[in-house]
């Protein structure tokens, strides 16, 4: 099945008269997708080409356009005669006027924004807006009807597409892949994918790998290995690959209607092996490798420089347009070249033949339902979150994972929704806790599996590959495809995904402000494994900062939480799994730890997000002498330890402890949703007293959050400030002087009233540290009244 | 080449006293492993164990580690035999015991750390400093020597081991791959590596991909991928894989022997090739698949569950062997499975049949000189950059592309540099203007080359790959190996290595405690493609994020420059390229821009890093009205462009502008070095008077800096919070209110003596900002007055 260069041939599946209509669609998205990019006016060449009729800036890509349109045309006859369920996943996004020409084609781009009829004024609103203020972006973009993946950073075409083909069995997602994107880590191990999706309960993804040659400036390391290395990496991969390649249009139309057609039954072939014969081998998927000019159908040659078929062709292949003539001339003669007059009637409505082309309703694909998840989304079905709730005798003891009891509500969140929702993880799952889900579901998985092999299937919800990328890439799919998924993730190892983070939050922030767009579920990460209690990896595994990251994005689509225990974790994540249009970020550990708050009081304390610990503290309504805000499991302990040794020494010391779960609660209300007002915030902290702030991340945060507070020059805040190695939980307080004993000598040296004993008691304090830095170092772990200790033991 | 699963041979190269010399030292290296995680006594089990000889808690990953000390024993007969220059590169980094087994056994270990002698004492604290409080972390890490690879954050094998091995031309680096590792995307696409190493001037690397099947608690994908995939892929990639699968010791031997020589001899017979012969063609580089059960001679079963050969060896493979005693026998039995007696003399010093395996010296791959950069530094020859100074007629006026500026310099950079630097980017370099160093030399390229191309080259020193991991392990590879490199990346995208930024810093931090580690040059970044200049791509290419992510890392390593135009990036430029040890990011537009200082002015301010800008201002030494600060080219511009509409105003309004370029300026000298301390700090922007100050990142971040300042309330920041899309460079000021109005307004909002006429200033502003919108929208592109506005014109 492999054309080779130049070798497709005219004897092919299409009729004369199929592939006149091809061609002609093709010709007419080229013209739009040129138009976009140069014009402002004279939108169907009525009359030479003048200056004013180009635009000032000339901002957009053309490059991989043509390949785009091309893949489009095809698809829609395919859709159009087999009657499929097609979604188009474009990696090289920046294409932008290409999918914007077909939707407008299609008649969706009119449906959606009647200001762009599908007629000659629409078509010059549609030219100018382009890359133009008050317009759309240059890439796909959330405005871009029929697409979830915006056209920015490159890399995540096949996980967003397989993201989207999981429990959506008649789907098939068309995935352009671009040489150049597929040079990314990300796009590179995503590939595998292939392992990880079920022809049984999964819809179908095709890659169509795109070897237009270039990138920005350099030609792509898969279109210039042999042709024999190509075959064989993809078949590495588990795919099985059809070539097509050259460049004379009608060969390629036939080559590629012909591989196109054999895709498709192999495709269908292996939905009726799985599903009707019950075959469970592993398939080795079809896929396209395309191989056409970058800039196809475009300029060959500007001042003497080849262009179509270069690098030059990538964004806009000539600049000059505007004010050099000769420029303009061959801009005109390039426009021409796709016959307009052909394409559009005297009203500029595209003449039948084109109309004819594409399908019909939600067949098209810039408006299948798929493509915009918010519509879709039904709730999750939840169990009651109270009943898993872990019962506390007295706060402040007990040693449980409160992880791992999440794991069980997980479970029956899975159970209940066999095909909304799914979990994801780097090899994560089980060293994270939720190991319980398993017993819900199995770990995705088709490779070979083994009998002493540990809940594997292919059918298993539960989504494992040691590829943060690709499991971000895959519940991003998941969730713009309208259903629900939850990420856990190693704290520091989140890091790795800021910038698909970065894209998601882009995404969310823009689609609020487009109507047609609706709610899709919200991202959630379980942050675990966190920065103290990284007692078999040490440093390198330990970097609280994504919160920090996080929180850089707009206040309306970000969300952060630091549940000190069990219970309130379960309440956050209930709370989580019924949001929209969040990235919610959960911080919470998976080590035995002490248990506060019974689920009433937990219900309580997550819904106001913040508040008072009359229980540990001692203020007992009255103003207190000083303030221990907390936020994060481990800085909460501390918190309550140091309150315990402080009243050793100052038993009439008014205490009071204030405990954070919504870290946005800090910030201004004018910032972000959950600020609170400062009258709030100043009936928390005082106005004037010393507040010291324990807590979990980099403690600038706390200061950034809180620096136009009237009491801010009082907070002290302690957090991780890049200290550790490998050593005792306890110890990596210390290094970091989040201890009890640094948080007492803290308030020690700031309320005034104890100065006369504080240096006795300072002295002490640092006595006990003393001591503890010995002990480990011979004993090789924490102190046995550092790690039993339990506040509702004390007895107070 | 392929021995098959079993089919391993008696019959190989290695005759029997080789064979046994070598099972001996793996015996050796494995038992000083288990010892090393499990005891804290009795090293050399002269008696039985008890439970005060095991560690309290028990951390450490057992399960790679068998694999990577097979691969040691090996590689040591083959430097031996052939005298090789060779480095070891380990992915599975986690399996630390493994490598400091090996560089005690070579005698490197106690070379470096006297405490830790070749005898029992020294096997004694070996043992107990392992994962231990005060001692050694639990992976492999700065701390041990013959590492340049840090064991945390998978995926950077490949990527450092050609780092490493460019310009090193008779070096090879092993690197070992885990299959876990092998499933991340940074290292899936560092595979393609082979495109860009030269044989003739680089050194070669030799990956071993080490299929021991599982994860934490999944199998791995390549482990269960069908043989023939795998070998396609390999062959995909550019390699020539050679398979040794199995588990018995002496048949693996045998096979492992005979695969190493062959690949050595391929290397050998590609260099001679390239070398002697000229050959250019791409060599097919040999590498080596070895499977081989985790957790290799570990125990086989443990109360009832299989271990070896499965997840459950991958850390501790049991963990109550200090309180329970059957445990503890599995750990004796094991232990002693390796015949300690006859790997050690009574002293505990290794049997002269180790002490012979090893080689000697340098040859030692604990002790080889590139894997301690530091002492192999030598410094750039520099240009004087002052020759490269962009004349300045009057300030502020002028349209230069900065980044070209910097392009000539590095350009001669390059050529005084031909083996010790290189320049990196993710297909940006010409985009980011640095196309003049493509006139020193080509850029790196070992695929299949066409007539048309653009200066691409088999040693060519211009690294371009579309992968942001592979260009900072490659970079990270060389500076670790003591050479210079330099990053040029897109603002937004740098991100992507985020990750890795976190890791880099934290070896830096690290090292700069270990004597013997000495200073390697610096990790230079230039963003540019900044956040105010995205004209063609928008909302998703606009994140200044990655300084704040910088900062939350140790100040003593990390240094942030902004300079505003081209004769003070020349400065930082230099500078940066002069020193150690540091992460430099430096920030700088890539399109036209203002000029502001001549070559000795910008010397000057870049040697402060801060200061007033006297002829911007009106202030004449006496106490401003206001200040304005600035930080970043735009932010420069549009401040300068504000005091002249102020002053329009306002003739006698005392303003003051302060521009930074040395970003840690603005903190606390006790929280950076850079640090300004509060009287300089004060004597620049007051201690009572408004500050206005433009900023080009996330704004917060200046009031994390200066939050404990003393004018810190009275500062106002305007800086990128997010908003954006397709538009004009102006109009992406407007949007985030950075521009010159929104600035004057800023100001007139401030200054109270201003308020008598504010209100009609503020119209006017307002009327200004009405007036661009409008314009923008109907002509595309920023109204004359803004596109054309120089502050050299104004006549001041």
């Amino acid at each position: 099945m492999d054309a080779g260069p130049d070798t497709a041939t005219r004897t092919g599946p299409l009729s004369r008269e199929e592939l006149a209509a091809l061609d002609t669609w093709w010709r007419a998205a080229n013209y739009l997708s040129v138009g976009q990019i140069y014009l402002m006016g004279n939108p169907l060449l009525r009359e030479p080409l003048r200056p004013e009729h180009i635009k000032p800036r000339l901002l957009g890509h053309w490059g991989t356009t043509p390949g785009l349109n091309f893949v489009y045309a095809h698809l829609n006859r395919a859709i159009a005669a087999r009657e499929l369920d097609m979604m188009y996943v474009m990696g090289p996004g920046h294409g932008g006027p290409g999918p914007v020409a077909a939707a407008w084609l299609e008649g969706t781009y009119s449906e959606i924004y009647p200001d762009i009829s599908r007629d000659a004024d629409g078509m010059a609103r549609l030219f100018t807006q382009f890359s133009f203020p008050g317009g759309i972006p240059s890439h796909v973009a959330p405005e871009t009807p029929g697409s979830i993946h915006e056209g920015g950073e490159l890399g995540y075409a096949l996980s967003h597409a397989y993201g989207a083909a999981f429990d959506n069995p008649d789907l098939i997602v068309a995935a352009v892949v671009g040489d150049g994107e597929a040079e990314t880590g990300p796009l590179a191990t995503s590939w595998h994918s292939t392992k990880f999706v079920d022809p049984r309960r999964d819809g179908a993804v095709l890659p169509i790998l795109h070897l237009n040659g270039y990138k920005i400036a350099n030609p792509t390391v898969l279109a210039r290995i042999e042709h024999e290395e190509l075959e064989h990496l993809l078949r590495g991969y588990g795919h099985d690959p059809v070539f097509v390649e050259g460049s004379d249009p009608e060969r390629m139309h036939q080559a590629f209607a012909a591989a196109l057609d054999h895709c498709l039954d192999a495709i269908l072939e292996i939905r009726r092996r799985a599903r009707r014969d019950g075959v469970t081998e592993r398939p080795r998927w079809p896929m396209i490798v395309l191989r056409s000019p970058k800039g196809w159908t475009g300029p060959k040659e500007v001042d003497g420089l080849p262009v179509e078929g270069y690098w030059r062709s990538h964004q806009v292949p000539f600049a000059n347009a505007r004010d050099d003539d000769s420029h303009r001339k061959i801009l005109e003669e390039w426009l021409r070249s796709y016959r307009p007059e052909e394409l559009f009637d005297d009203h500029g409505v595209p003449v039948p033949a084109i109309r004819d082309l594409h399908p019909a309703g939600e067949r098209r694909m810039s408006a299948n339902p798929h493509a915009n998840g918010g519509p879709l989304v039904r709730d999750l079905a939840l169990p009651d979150f109270r009943d898993y709730a872990v019962p506390v005798e007295a706060r402040g003891t007990g040693s449980v994972e409160s992880t791992r009891v999440l794991g069980t509500f997980l479970r029956d969140v899975m159970r209940e929704n066999t095909s909304t929702f799914r979990v994801f993880s780097p090899d994560e799952n089980n060293s994270n806790r939720l190991g319980p889900v398993l017993e819900a579901t199995a770990r995705t998985w088709n490779a070979r599996i083994l009998p002493d092999d540990d809940r594997l299937a292919p059918d298993g919800r539960v989504m494992e590959i040691l590829s943060e990328h690709t499991c971000q890439g895959w519940l991003e799919g998941y969730l713009l495809t309208g259903r629900h998924g939850f990420f856990s993730c190693y704290e520091a190892f989140v890091h790795i995904v800021d910038s698909m983070f970065n894209q998601h939050a882009k995404w969310l922030r823009t689609t609020n402000g487009i109507d047609w767009r609706r709610p899709i579920p919200s991202l959630n990460y379980l942050l675990t494994s966190h920065v103290w209690r990284q007692d078999h990896n040490g440093f390198s595994h330990q970097d609280p900062g994504f919160i920090d990251h996080v929180v850089n994005k707009k206040a309306d689509v970000i969300r952060v939480y630091l549940p000190p225990d069990a219970n309130t974790l379960l309440s956050v994540a209930d709370h989580c799994l019924r949001t929209r249009q969040y990235v919610n970020v959960i911080v919470a550990g998976k080590q035995p730890q002490l248990q506060y708050l019974d689920m009433d009081a937990a219900i309580v304390h997550c819904t106001k997000g913040i508040g008072i610990w009359d229980w540990a503290g001692t203020d007992q309504g009255a103003e207190p002498d000083v303030v221990l805000g907390c936020a994060g499991d481990v800085p909460t302990m501390e918190t309550l330890a140091a309150v315990e040794i402080l009243l050793e020494w100052f038993p009439d010391l008014r205490i009071r402890v204030v405990n954070v779960v919504d870290l946005m609660r800090l910030q201004d209300h004018t910032e972000h949703p959950h600020g609170l007002s400062d009258r709030e915030f100043d009936s928390l902290f005082t106005t004037d007293k010393p507040v010291i702030f324990a807590y979990h991340g980099y403690p600038w945060l706390i200061h950034r959050l809180t620096y136009r507070r009237t009491n801010h020059d009082n907070i002290h805040v302690r957090g991780y400030k890049e200290e550790g190695t490998t050593t005792t939980p306890f110890d990596m307080c210390v290094l970091n002087q989040i201890d009890r004993f640094d948080l007492a000598m803290d308030v020690v040296d700031r309320v005034p009233r104890l100065h006369p004993i504080s240096a006795y008691a300072r002295e002490y304090l640092k006595n006990r540290l003393v001591e503890h830095h010995q002990y480990i170092r011979t004993h090789g772990e924490d102190m046995p009244d550092i790690r039993d200790w339990e506040w509702g033991r004390s007895g107070r």
